[in-house]
């Protein structure tokens, strides 16, 4: 069990890959994550978990099929399993995401933004 | 499924309730909710899930026996299933808290601070 906070701010100050989300937290077999991201994600969905995304600091999109929900710093926002989705950042944005243990970023879609799922800082 | 953001900050317009969490979003059987707490909450444990402390604003502590942990905005803490814990905050605190759905703030040791867990906004 780690008894000490877990400070967002510090955990971004961490890291500079972008797309390339890192675990801070586990809860109930799901990670807690912090992302950074700029430009555009690819199109894909998880057959297995919604998937949480709560913005830190910045502004992002996330598009789904026929509708964009643009969130700023505070916002949250949850798609659901199989909702084919990406996320957009007209900026680098940084953001939280939330999805079961083990979840690829990319889902099955694969691809060069494909990144290693199970790495902590 | 809803398509809007949620916007925290303007959740946290919609209650003045202090200890009475209120549910704004549902992930993978878990609820995603805000609460407003000012001085010492109950000591209790939940038998079946690990529950995430972040703070929006504010200042709050965890305490575990023999262990607290201090908690300002931005700052995350997972208290594990069955670990004996309370929330304190000298001043109101604005915490964003997950557990699974269905779970009791005061766990099975119920009170006056028991809140109904079903309680959305």
């Amino acid at each position: 069990m780690n008894r000490t906070p877990i400070r967002l701010r510090e955990k971004l100050k961490l890291f500079d890959e972008q797309w390339s989300p890192k675990i801070v937290a586990e809860a109930n077999g799901h990670h807690i994550k912090l992302a950074k991201i700029e430009g555009e994600f690819v199109w894909h969905s998880h057959e297995d978990t919604d998937e949480v995304f709560l913005v830190v600091h910045g502004e992002m999109t996330v598009e789904l099929r026929g509708q964009t929900i643009t969130l700023g710093e505070g916002d949250l926002f949850v798609v659901p399993r199989r909702v084919e989705h990406r996320t957009v950042a007209p900026h680098e944005c940084h953001v939280m995401v939330i999805n079961q243990a083990g979840t690829v970023n990319t889902g099955e879609v694969g691809g060069p933004l494909t990144a290693d799922g199970d790495d902590w800082i």
